[in-house]
């Protein structure tokens, strides 16, 4: 792990709060060289995903540092878990902006530690810097998988379903209670959306279960609609989204309950992102391991419709195509 | 790859910019899944380093993007070649700041471009976002060496000594020249330091012999003093740093000449910072086999001293010591 500018402090920084992530893993060398050095596991394959954020943008600035530090390790789990891999370690870079002061780099490291624990993951490196804009940090993070087992996005075929794990809509009605636009729900209902948003859970208890049985996979991030659509681009086949079968949670129905075009708003869930479940496709004989595979997970996958030929994400409800504006979601 | 924001636009981005960076690599899956998927190599070790960039804190805000991506490359390559990893391929985080249109992305993508292919490594995987805030990058590089052979910062001991390769100072005086600050010596002088500033060369042709015949081995990033000072920290050893025995490029020689305290000058180039030197130990007979590999390579290593027991850095000229005010280095 090296550090930027102001080398002192941040060396402190380093040593004080980072070093005890490590989880003394000698992968790390204890933060203390230039690189982390990983032993190849023969039959097995690392995979390999990187992802950034920046405050303002995808967390609010006034988000406690401890849950931005969470979500942001458990957007990269979730990667993970749509890839069937087993969580390893992971590599951080952030750029503290002004407003972080000890305290602040003290919850984030906070966050890490817990949620590091929770999900059987150690730091292996990175690097810390300051900026003059605002919070920046990005996680490398890595994860194991059986040697050519690894789903990709190109492997559904006509046949094939559509599942999801989960439920969908909670991201896109969570941003709305944390922004405080959520009205008309209780007030409980409301925190548990919002506490949704902050601190996704990424579905790393189906990793396995996806890499035995689907045939393509992805993990729902810029919306349900748009990650099959990937799903779909990348395989040359079309797929039916049915919205009577989207998998909802208590809040959602309650707040579906209240809305004047429910089949519009079954869209809205449909598209608003930032949900991290898992979207994959399967043959139909697999569709029924996955299914019981979540089950006794306790994260059911929902079937939502079938693959087919052509090419795109058909969205019907009963029967009906339903129109969709966008298929993707833009932050915050 | 992923992207945040403004999904189309940058979704476009990734396409045509960074989908040709990847050479086809079957680990990349095309920048089209959520994560990329590498094969164990048995019996090698993968090295990982990650760094990260902040614009107006690691470079100047009217540096070129094409320069500003191979210098983060090249850090980056640079402690693959401390490590005596041979490079491999990388994972991108970058925020686009205001400035960055479609012109400065893809100038940042042909610097990108330009440097994979002089170093022998592709684009696996990463994500962009935007940011209101100033331009911020980090790469994640990946390198393989045989297992267990990778030199750490804590292997020397009394009886080695120290060498460093190329020259140093150049980062130091390359800083001064880009900022208009290096008067005094001939234009092209200042033209070729401040473009050893911009462009850094990372010493991969040194990787072999150093992971061959180093006992502890850093990258030069910090500043000398500095970062020999993290190799004694980590190996429980102090060492001599022999100012009269520093390389220097010829252009330092020249900026040496017209000093009117030479030593102090000297000082200032061995904790300047910024020269992606190797600074490394080995025992007296692996020396030889370093100073062989070294001219053979063209970047001849230097001996600087002898490392000894005790603690910390004792930096002395003809004998005498040389008081160090600061160890390292604060970014611009």
């Amino acid at each position: 792990m090296t550090s930027g500018p102001e080398r002192p402090a941040e060396f402190e920084t380093i040593a004080e709060l980072f070093r005890p992530l490590t989880g003394g893993a000698p992968e790390a060398r204890g933060l203390l060289d230039d690189a982390a050095v990983l032993p190849s596991r023969p039959g097995q394959d690392l995979v390999i995903t990187k992802d950034a954020i920046v405050e303002g943008v995808h967390f609010l600035p006034d988000d406690p540092l401890d849950l931005v530090a969470r979500k942001l390790l458990r957007t990269n789990l979730s990667d993970l878990a749509a890839k069937g891999a087993e969580p390893y370690g992971y590599f951080l870079a952030v750029s503290w902006s002004g407003r972080c002061g000890l305290d602040e780099r003290a919850a984030f490291a906070r966050g890490l530690a817990e949620d590091q624990a929770r999900f059987g993951i150690v730091l292996l490196g990175g690097d810390t810097t300051s900026t003059p804009g605002p919070l920046t940090a990005s996680v490398t993070a890595l994860g194991w998988a059986p040697h050519g087992r690894t789903p990709s996005r190109a492997g559904a075929r006509p046949g094939d379903l559509v599942l999801v794990s989960g439920a969908i809509g909670d991201g896109y009605l969570g941003l709305k209670a944390a922004r405080g636009e959520l009205r008309g729900l209780e007030p409980e209902r409301v925190a548990a959306l919002a506490r949704r948003y902050r601190l996704p859970e990424p579905r790393g208890v189906l990793a396995r279960a996806v890499r035995d049985h689907a045939s393509a996979s992805a993990d729902v991030s810029d919306g349900l609609v748009a990650d099959l659509g990937h799903i779909c681009a990348a395989s040359g086949v079309g797929a039916e989204l049915q919205l009577e079968h989207l998998p909802l949670s208590a809040a959602a129905k309650a707040w579906l309950d209240h809305r004047a075009d429910p089949v519009a708003s079954l869209a809205d869930l449909a598209t608003g992102g930032d949900d991290y479940e898992i979207v994959c496709t399967a043959r139909p004989e697999h569709a029924e391991a996955l299914i019981r595979a979540g089950d006794k997970a306790g994260v059911p996958f929902a079937v939502l419709g079938p693959v087919t030929r052509g090419e795109g994400v058909r969205v019907t409800h009963a029967g009906a195509p339903v129109a969709i504006a966008r298929p993707g979601w833009r932050h915050p």
